[in-house]
């Protein structure tokens, strides 16, 4: 971290001042005194640096950040490449593509089975579902709840899929106990006590960026579960909040490789949630992949006119087929392979 | 609500969708049939209705809602403003201007007396203080938690100032029993398992906007606590994410008309988050009683440099007397006054 | 279009309008009178009707555009593709990908002709080169002017590329004359007195999108220039303004299909402007391709470390050459070519 | 400037970029050498230093601007308020708030004079009238022209209001030679060609900011003007691109107080095109004056439901009457005058 200090500053002020980085942040000082300004350079692990305290200080003029304010998720302490690995052996981040698909929401059982089935037949290998619906309005469907855990549950004994779906809250997390990966949605991305608490749990948790969040505060709440003991965290771009209005959202593709450069965790794409649209799945998807995602989540209904949420966003399971042989197209073309159906027996 | 249909549907595939919207959403239903296209007004309460899921049928081209999705935040169903009526009789949202004013976060008794009593001494009626802290960083303060809470309470003893403080999970809603006035932060907006809890208890709610919520959401979210029970809700603006990075974020100054016009509930704007920047928060907190607030929300700090989260957006207790010196010039030009300190015996 | 009226007018007051919007807009109109309000539907070209302006009538409650206001630049009179044929021959928009490429700014008849023979041999068919470059500030290098045109047609001349060079005003447009397309900058997308000279001359023009303009504004823009006599536009998106900072620009991949669907208009992409960045115009450039753009336009210097404009996003010659074969497998895998070279004597 | 380098650099290296600075830019360097990395100050005028060339430089790693980019505007070097005064004497800048109010555009000599007896009766001590109307379609009104000019001069000679109006291309400029304002609306903020030939003339110039333009943009933007000779230069907010879709642009209040520190111009603000609802104009031009405009600049129309241009943004006479019994009440609260007409006989 580099402090410039204000002009004219006497000799005593600046060591004092030097004395109180050393003492609160137990961090060495280099000071360089140019013929106009000071300029303070902080040698050490400055993540704990508060920014905005130092610039607070009656002697600063300008702080600059040159480290990283993340340790666990930053690629330069962790070269290699996350992977991880679910319970029947599927491998997540470790070069291939990997397709998450399922209804926006968890209806009834014959929705999900004919969902699941559907979905795995095209090549997805996850199945993914919402039980707890984070809803704009009080009066719109919220979801089955525990219900439709066990719904998704019955879905994933029948086909052999793992799981995955949305908490929103800290008191629901006994429910996800033997869900394969936990969802953290765009609302919830700086909801810190839940992320704490994903961090003490053991299982995968998929952290949505949120909608008006930069790529720095990603990375910062990923840290969050991270530094409270699970490492297991795929990021998930699924479009930022901007003044165009013929998206819902706009699909930021840069975060994928500046993610991937960043940071070794695995990085998806929520084409669905992004577009709102359900034609634009299939070149997001291919634009995805292209820029080095690791996968996808995409929704994919039986009956989009008839679900209960979101359904003007979702596929039809023809429409899903459409993308995933796509999608295999653009992965072929860059010595990729797109993630197959592991049966439990694997394992 | 409008839903115009695509061209040259039949007349029993329009039929079929009639019926389906008079069932699905106990709605009445007026055709009108142009030369080119068919349109539906729908007729009743179309706040249950889900736009979306609209959208999403094979007939349909284009929906418009006419009618607001909320109704108990709704100024139509309630034209008289909400006035909110604290236990020592301080009334907020009847003309007069609050005054909120302490420390970003709460950090030791000698701190937050201090400040207090400054802040008293200046016209403050309320003290805020932080004990749960949402930071972006996992390394960064997280304030004294339920130890805060308490030096909070000791500070409202000895000054009689009623407390506000930020609430950041369901579970720790047992803590603010006694706290006056329970904050949502901005990162919560949406945290709508928060906001059911919060309806369900009968303490006012004083809910900040999110940095990329819409107006409309706001209020969405003030339904939320409004429809589990509680309608004490104050609405905050505290400034929005954009491109421009001279401040922290963009003082959305027109929300407080609208808000005003489109809700009956007191809206307050909190000009140190907005602008990040201390001396920016006396011209802010001007325009925000000129456009209307019914009041102010102000971080002051007895240290600054010292503080221990957002220090450099605080006050000290003299530029904070400069604030209310102008601010309630501003009132009196436009015949409202500032509210003045309640003893408790008031009551 | 659609009219929803205030509720409760008088029979005299619809009639009169009616008769208003029939007599300026030379348009049909639908009543349909429904229980609680009256919806007019208008029949006939709404391209010309001002929404703001019936916005303001005091009968009006809502309005909402159902037709598209642009028609030349739409896909709906023009469903099919429209080809632009340079005077070499090369066709830009046929389904194939165009790569054009050249540094920011023209600096030298070495420098120039260097670029020109390198990006020609990796796979380039057009020429770029900045002569009036659009600065920020008025200290920085605003480009070679007219002697930079000069060296870039002496390049043209040498390499066999045609060229493409910004215009910033109506008045330096005869120097482009025999310029192969002209640009017109981010900046200038709304400059409307340059689009309608644009569109009185017969070159084909590159439009940028703006970096706070919709979608619908591009659209708008390019049907200026058509409206004007020349149809020969194509669109460019080049990164939106948004709150994220790891990069200059957002890329708004999705406004690839968008404009594909909307349009029938080629659509580039500009990744070096988008990004900021050199090594992400790689991965950018990929993820276009993959979501159907018909082409590129990439910044490439042979010393990008001096060069007098934007150089911190530009690529070497051999980063080009990498951008280039991995477009070329990203093309192949959905059965698109790149176009390759055409020497004059081809016509 | 504060230059960091990448770890490890030879000395040799070093100094040859250090040599490299001081050659091309004139500026002095000062070297601190840390423990893990190198800083280099830079020392004299660094405006036209280009920031994003020193990124380029392989040996860079970061960059930080300390010095702001813009000179002639700047307060450092010109600390005392730039007061312009027109022709008739009236002084803008001096302290008292200026109003200047009148149609969108020009429409018949009825209508412009009607208008100015009636805005000039109130207390608008300027006449603002379109007669070139930059609008984003083809189709719609696009202004009187040079006749909306003339009769802009007829109603400036009938009310002696000074007349202000917008210029749209330096081809037009000849017709503005008379007009004693002119502005340059948002959408040509980075027309730098025009801003060039605006600097070249002597009328003052209300610059409005662009919709995606920074403050430090806006600021740029009049130094190519002062840079180029003329130093009156009004600075315009007028609202900027946001998500928030119940305003047509989100103003931004805070630009008022950062403006007046940073520069020592004249600061406006455009409540019209900010809200875009004529009831909003209202409150914000109060709250535009409490956080310290200079003046304000208003949409009014005789009829606004027949205006040819957003009229849905215009107010009654009525209302701009209200509007600034308003605002004279906030002016007096904060001691300052709102100025009133002078004959130009005052000279």
């Amino acid at each position: 971290m580099i402090i410039v200090l204000k002009n004219n500053q006497t000799e005593s002020k600046i060591n004092e001042f030097k004395e109180y980085l050393e003492k609160k942040y137990n961090v060495g000082i280099h000071v360089s005194v140019g013929r106009d300004s000071v300029v303070l350079g902080l040698i050490g692990d400055t993540s704990a640096v508060d920014e905005d305290s130092i610039r607070a200080q009656e002697i600063v003029q300008e702080v600059k950040r040159v480290q990283e304010p993340y340790k666990k998720a930053n690629r330069k302490f962790h070269p290699d490449d996350t992977v991880i690995t679910l319970e029947n052996g599927l491998k997540i981040g470790d070069g291939s593509v990997t397709l998450i698909a399922g209804p926006c929401s968890v209806e009834s059982e014959e929705q999900v089975t004919e969902v699941a089935e559907a979905v795995k037949k095209s090549g997805a290998v996850i199945l993914r579902g919402g039980a707890f619906k984070p809803r704009t309005s009080p009066y719109a469907f919220q979801g089955m709840g525990a219900d439709g855990l066990k719904l998704l549950r019955l879905a994933r004994k029948r086909t052999g899929l793992p799981i995955i779906s949305e908490v929103m809250s800290v008191s629901q997390l006994e429910l996800f106990e033997d869900v394969d990966i936990i969802q953290v949605g765009a609302r919830n991305m700086q909801n810190f006590d839940l992320l704490k608490a994903l961090g003490k749990q053991r299982r995968p948790v998929l952290l949505k960026r949120g909608l008006a969040n930069t790529i720095e505060e990603l990375l910062m709440s990923a840290e969050y579960i991270m530094s409270n003991g699970n490492e297991n965290v795929i990021l998930c771009e699924r479009g930022i909040r901007t003044f165009e209005t013929k998206t819902r959202n706009t699909l930021d593709i840069s975060a994928v490789p500046i993610l991937k450069k960043l940071s070794h965790l695995p990085v998806f794409i929520d084409p669905s949630h992004a577009a709102g649209i359900p034609w634009l799945v299939e070149p997001l998807s291919m634009a995805a992949v292209a820029a080095g995602a690791d996968g996808l989540i995409i929704e994919v209904h039986n009956n989009p006119a008839k679900a209960l949420c979101d359904g003007s966003q979702s596929l039809t399971p023809d429409m899903f087929d459409s993308v995933v042989n796509n999608v295999k197209k653009i992965a072929a073309a860059v010595d990729r392979k797109v993630s197959v159906f592991k049966a439990a027996v694997d394992i």
